[in-house]
């Protein structure tokens, strides 16, 4: 995820005491050597236009000056390259000068980023230009990548020498355990696919922290640790990682107590100066969740404080309309989506997030704040339903906007009674034009909404379109964004700089786990 | 100097005993540090308009997508950039994707290397492009760089940050030791400043061999070995480096035991396949010099051998006119000069070479051999004449071409009378158009010319006009190519490869102190 907001003089809050058991916990990495399973040479430029090489033919093959040659590693890796690279013809008169590009997808392999014009820096466009001095040599590259593919152009070498790729490899990088996770056999080829696919996307984003995107932006945002928080406890279970997670956020934040979006972790920890209200929400949500995995008590003493801290902020962002307005509103992520109406979405996130809020009360024995929740809770959700439930249209309207997103939100935060959530998710059905879901993560919520109302073979036909259609695309990983309508759509003005293993995408092994799977062996 | 020959399945004659001599004389590398004197703005991308910047600003100047900053380190520098970055705004979210332009010139530095399209590779240009990923951050960069002048551009950071440079050093490196040389201080100014610059640019090229140009090739050359060597004799007296690079060129040669042209070192030692007949006989004259100088009865024994075998080859090169002819006239290198006829050099070439040899062949006391090359000198000599000498014009014509070039080296080769030689000089100061010298190479061997026939005060007047316009146009060093007439001139299709400390152009140091001091003292 990524998003700018500038806040000048910005000092966070820091809490040494949870920085450094955040510390403490700092994972291991563990390492692979993988090389890649064949080759191709683009022929124009920027079109897809392939030409195979076999992987025999390789360290036969040299390039002159503007000529390609395109390595597949034959599946998502994260981590440093070494390229051994010789010549042919004469000693070499003059460096080499290459430019490298690793890209996780086909599409962005032969993408020109010259084109590129957005409004993320292109500085996260995986591309160096290198200078060589000397062949035969073994070149290291400093850098991690996120990538299947790498193309090397030979910018120019010198009419006397060509050069020679003669071997290359990955060291990936990740603290995910795969021995402790065991492959899906459903016998649903697609299904179980799907489930790979989340559990590598994990993988890769599980890493000192577990960060939004190997490739781009590399860190820490609340949103996407709850969703991998979620499927790391179905899989990896590395709940140390979640824990040490939780107190990096608990360790620097913004000067009134408030959770940032995301923390940076290098070269030292620092939260930025972005703050998204339903990210805050989905702090004290993690919290909570991560406690119902492991009790852990260390943890609740520490933590507790911060994550009610996040609900009374919230609170008091509660309007004269009884609901959730202001600031708080446009301080809402959601989804990327420029057409949405957030203002349902605000008052529900803050109603879900109170249910945790008050089950975290209730472990800290902590019971006059139980029952301050469960009164906020009560009076939010009349609120909310004054004004959002519409009973002619059976749904929920924001503004005059009916999205899925206000559906999924008021379903999952039980603003209404089971039935106008089965008639919301239904309607929610229905939709198919404006205020459209663009991301997994939005989709995630989608799924789990039409779960919660009942609606489990919607949810599962919905989750093998959705993912299942990015698979067919060419997915070895799960994206960043992905309209199955729109695939070029990008929220960052070029698709060059998009994610395509991405955290907030891993969530289908979550949900085949915990309830696709248990419900096909009931019906069994 | 920078040419291209290829040959096919080139098997360099290697000698084992003279590599690892060679090896045992490598030098001791000497390092200074150095920081910038000021920096300014370049307002157009490729225009030298420039804003002008304090040293003392720079730690508060942020740059922004786009924006630059040049260092002026107010010197020509041979070594390794050290940057520390750090930024204003919030915490960096994006990594700083950044360009470094290194220029020996201010011409160099406003240069747009994109449209260089001439036959040197691109890949010299001085050039980087960097993601770092951390601020604040200490880039040591791995390459070492000949400038003084660095462009960071910018090309992208994200709207939250900008990147300060709050500190830039280079780490020099050279193999000269100044401490033994003195600085001339004869009272005139021109004079002073020329011979300043003549010891800066052979120190910059002093590294672990005499280098041809520490920007450009980079390497041992024969030709720019033997004005180094003089040079050196007369200033740093680093004789073990010359003998180091006597012995590479003799320890990598081509199979039929010639000298190339030049060596590479890196990462092994390795004849290049290009073989200059001039080059091969200026071996044998280095040879004979660094003996002078030295009296080193290991390198005579050693050397000898290869040193006349050089010669020998030369002789066979002479055809049925008494003269050099054939593939030996192509493979005269003289000059930068396309018009030029180069037959008349060719034969003033081993002329002149044989006077060395025959020195050499006594020194080591083999009368039989010394006999024999007075013998064909002799024999060479009169065919010269015979063809080259033009009665009437009373100067060298060279297949109808009356060029400075032929006039020079027939001049030092000893061809004709003191007489003729004097006419021979005086026609080649009235030579302007057709076969223009465009080398400091082929200019210092003019001046020697004249100072040879006596034309003392011309040599001295020219010496100042080529090399002092050199000073007049901004120069540090001297350069590789000048035509005072076509400042813009460039051997390689595109002046942004050209070299601009370079090894053939340092001579003047010697001239200076060798020939003009002495007589001045003589004439008071």
């Amino acid at each position: 995820m990524a998003l700018i907001s500038i806040i000048k003089d910005f000092h966070p809050l820091g809490n040494e005491k949870l920085l450094s058991r955040a510390e403490q916990l700092r994972p291991v990495l563990r390492h692979t050597i993988r090389e890649p399973i064949g080759g191709f040479q683009l022929k124009e430029r920027y079109s897809p236009e392939k030409h195979e090489i076999v992987l025999q033919q390789l360290p036969h093959l040299s390039m002159g000056r503007g000529e390609n040659l395109c390595l597949d590693f034959g599946e998502h890796l994260v981590g440093y390259l070494t390229l051994e690279l010789g010549y042919s013809g004469s000693h070499p008169d003059a460096p080499a000068f290459l430019k490298l590009k690793f890209a996780e997808t086909l599409q962005e392999l032969s993408e020109n980023s010259q084109e590129y014009d957005g409004w993320l820096s292109r500085s996260w466009i995986q591309e160096e230009y290198l200078h060589v001095d000397q062949l035969p040599s073994r070149l290291v590259l400093p850098r991690r990548y996120a990538f299947r593919y790498l193309k090397i152009t030979m910018m120019d070498t010198s009419p006397k020498y060509k050069l020679i790729v003669r071997h290359a490899e990955c060291r990936t990088e990740s603290s995910a355990d795969w021995s402790a996770v065991r492959k899906l056999d459903s016998g649903d080829r697609q299904l179980d696919r799907i489930h790979e696919v989340s559990l590598k996307t994990l993988a890769n984003c599980m890493q000192e922290e577990f960060e939004d995107g190997p490739k781009r932006d590399r860190r820490l945002w609340v949103g996407d640790l709850r969703l991998m928080a979620m499927t790391n406890a179905m899989s990896f279970k590395n709940f140390d990682l979640v824990k040490r997670c939780l107190y990096l956020f608990g360790g620097s934040r913004f000067p009134d107590g408030r959770v940032s979006a995301n923390v940076f972790t290098r070269p030292a920890v620092e939260a930025d100066d972005t703050f998204l209200f339903d990210y805050a929400l989905l702090y004290t949500v993690t919290v909570e969740e991560y406690l119902q995995d492991t009790n852990d008590t260390e943890a609740l003493d520490d933590l507790y404080d911060i994550a009610m801290q996040q609900i009374e902020y919230a609170i008091r962002q509660i309007d004269e309309t009884g609901t959730v307005g202001g600031q708080a509103v446009k301080d809402c992520f959601i989804d990327w989506c420029e057409d949405l109406d957030k203002t349902a979405c605000a008052t529900a996130m803050l109603l879900y997030a109170l249910r945790y809020a008050r089950r975290l009360a209730r472990r800290k024995n902590d019971w006059s704040q139980a029952n301050f929740l469960l009164q906020q809770h009560d009076t939010l959700r009349r609120a909310a339903m004054r004004r959002f439930w519409d009973e002619d249209r059976q749904c929920f309207v924001s503004n005059g906007q009916i999205s899925a997103a206000s559906q999924v939100w008021m379903v999952l935060a039980d603003a209404c009674s089971p039935e106008q959530a089965l008639k919301a998710m239904r309607k929610a059905l229905t939709l198919s034009e404006g205020a459209r879901m663009s991301t997994p993560y939005m989709h995630h919520y989608y799924v789990m909404a039409l779960i919660r109302v009942g609606l489990l073979s919607e949810a599962e036909q919905h989750l093998r379109h959705y993912w299942g259609s990015m698979l067919d695309a060419g997915a070895d990983t799960f994206w960043e964004c992905w309209d199955p309508e729109h695939p070029e759509r990008s929220p960052y003005g070029g698709s060059v700089v998009n994610s395509y293993c991405h955290a907030w995408s891993c969530t289908p092994a979550y949900i085949i786990e915990k309830h696709l799977l248990p419900e096909r062996e009931t019906n069994d």
